[in-house]
């Protein structure tokens, strides 16, 4: 860090960068840094193909019969075990369906029902929070004798507060906020330890680092497909359930789906031996077309080369931010030990929010989270190493010419 | 039913069909008739164009901006509320999301929540197996003396198990396998009589057949996209919760989009005082905007009229059926008075099997529901009379010939 990063410098590094075809397989739009693939991630040509080929054939010409022809029945499946490559999870754990906080749900009362006499869902106050309020409905409908939620305000309080009265850990890999990076396999064992199940919800981390469910003896994890995966707005979500659990579960949300044999109609739920019992109503089969054809996109990467460069675009922004006297005032939340980190930075700022949409008029996408912080995220597939030298020098030049200052930024618009 | 029907009368009533034009707004496959639209509904042809949309310009160009340039946050109430003047809903009541099974759960476990003290959700033993399972589901996690599931055998018993001791009468409008339509009116109102809750699913009934929940004073109701009103395969659902209750309501798949203010990130849910309090997650925003698309040829067409039609079509058909010798040994289970049945016929017979398979082979398309009845769905908006016309003389024919006992056409498939 002692010499400056320069943009020949970044340019030699995209030219060297094993990754830097991987752009091509995007649609992105033009004059525009896209820094938000975190919460939505960027379209995948191969995704819009798919879908023309639903509308064009599957649905229009074949339409029921795609069921079977077009194995449609198979998709939560085939999308499952394409994303189980990506988060360390051997064939027949991961399944894709309905949203991450329906499966949390799901994943949540088994694990209540498995751990009759323990009422504490513990997890920490700063975890998104549907997953939160997800704990939330299933208190109020089992009543606080049979499930609680207990927050720890910081990670390092996790270990302390472990005990026999626990019944679940839920925590989410990579924080929304902060993009602090929870050490997964140690806190698993701590918590097993104490007899507590685990679950994880992976929503910033799947697709952006290596993660390892099985060699973490991780119980239970859910995740996000419209993120690092690249699945599109609102893509169907996946869930994850250790092989040793399948014969023990009972799932509420126990639709035709899930049943051992959905087309008998049976009288009675019979759940599916596998990963499928996790499985509710019909998925929606155009999303989750595209979010499988989307995941092709990862079919010849490696999560460790992903890892690299996120890690490299993520360093290189920082740095840049330090070249910069007018960028003094933004202040990272983000852990710098690269264990600690996902795959974005966090900047808190007292303007915040006018510098995020300053940005956005000049076609840098970050997004802002209340109240005040500037979030900004690294995704390996489609970024370059330059874009971040750009968005750095767009940066630096909206707070030295107090653009950020203008009025119209001040005004908070309906945020998502 | 005196003289015989033949093919130039149903070109005549095609000819003077008010609903003629609107097969145009569909692509069906060439040299098929289409009687399973009550299995999966045809593509609009808006359908597609606005899959298009979203593709290449919401997503890929605008990205995360599209959440308010293009009202993508609003897409669960703007589809809501197309499908609200389907079903006899005034604005507020209707919102679309998940599958029918989810939103089932949402219903059933609110309705327990109101009903604390009493136990049973009432239903019929012949309603479609997912609303079933969905009640299981809950019952095992809420223990047998907080929700048992009780079933009746044949309609004409429901009356009489309404008790003090049930919860919530949960019944399908029409019968997915026999197509019996009950009288909504006059349940509701014997169930709210005792006390009872009335949940009512519309999965073969909205799109089809006009419907009055708030004139019948409906408790809950949920439904389908992907049947009758053409949203695509897997197609979001809906879910309808009369105003009267959105006060007193505590849905347990609290996630973030059922907040007050799902973007102030807040710690505690608050839910969102209407209808959007039954949100959860994040909406699968392409699958949905095909939906809302399919939803707008509905917009000029009156329930009474696509009803008028529906009903000629099944009255044609079964009138044609009368005439075909080789026809008589098909048992037909469906109601023939018009105020007991909804939109589709099912018809026994011991080679139900071979006779579908046939009928498909042949480019007519009807399904099969073990173990020996052949169900044929009307859809007023893209069939014509001839085509009935048609189907049944390919029937016919395959009955005649005998062309259904190859040996092809007796072996089961996976089916759909």
């Amino acid at each position: 860090m002692n010499t400056l990063l320069g943009l020949t410098q970044l340019e030699k590094r995209d030219a060297q960068d094993s990754l830097a075809a991987k752009r091509d397989a995007f649609i992105l739009p033009p004059n525009t840094i896209y820094l938000d693939g975190n919460s939505l991630g960027a379209m995948p040509k191969v995704a819009a193909t798919r879908a023309q080929e639903v509308l064009a054939t599957q649905w229009s010409l074949d339409l029921i019969k795609s069921w079977n022809s077009h194995s449609w029945i198979d998709l939560p499946s085939t999308v499952g075990e394409k994303i189980a490559r990506l988060i360390g999870a051997t064939p027949g754990q991961v399944i894709s369906c309905d949203s991450t906080s329906v499966n949390l749900f799901k994943v949540l009362s088994s694990a209540m029902l498995m751990q009759q006499g323990r009422s504490i869902v513990l997890s920490q106050q700063g975890n998104f929070p549907t997953d939160l309020y997800m704990v939330e409905g299933l208190a109020n409908l089992l009543g606080e004798q049979h499930c609680q939620l207990q927050l720890v305000t910081d990670q390092s309080d996790i270990e302390a507060q472990l005990s026999k009265d626990v019944a679940v850990l839920m925590l989410t890999q990579v924080d929304f906020r902060s993009g602090r990076l929870l050490d997964m396999q140690r806190l698993t064992k701590l918590a097993h330890a104490k007899g507590i199940l685990v679950i994880w919800d992976l929503a910033h981390s799947a697709g952006a680092l290596p993660i390892e469910l099985d060699a973490c003896n991780v119980d239970f994890a859910v995740g996000c497909g419209y993120k690092y995966l690249n699945g599109g707005p609102g893509a169907p979500a996946f869930l994850y359930a250790a092989k040793r659990h399948h014969a023990n579960l009972r799932q509420p949300l126990s639709g035709w789906m899930g049943h051992k044999t959905p087309f008998s109609f049976d009288k009675h739920y019979q759940n599916a031996p596998g990963i499928e019992q996790f499985l509710t109503g019909t998925p929606p089969i155009l999303s989750m077309s595209v979010l499988d054809a989307a995941l092709d996109v990862f079919a010849d990467v490696k999560m460790s080369q992903l890892r690299q460069k996120s890690l490299g675009l993520s360093r290189c922004f920082h740095q840049l931010v330090g070249q910069h006297a007018s960028l003094n005032e933004l202040k990272l939340l983000t852990p710098l030990a690269e264990e600690e980190r996902g795959s974005q930075l966090a900047y808190q700022h007292p303007n915040a929010y006018a510098l995020c949409q300053a940005l956005i008029k000049r076609g840098v996408i970050a997004d802002f989270r209340a109240p005040d912080i500037l979030r900004l995220g690294f995704t390996p597939l489609y970024l370059r190493y330059t874009d971040i030298w750009h968005a750095v020098a767009i940066l630096a030049d909206i707070v030295s010419s107090n653009e950020y200052l203008k009025p119209e930024y001040a005004v908070r618009h309906k945020v998502t």
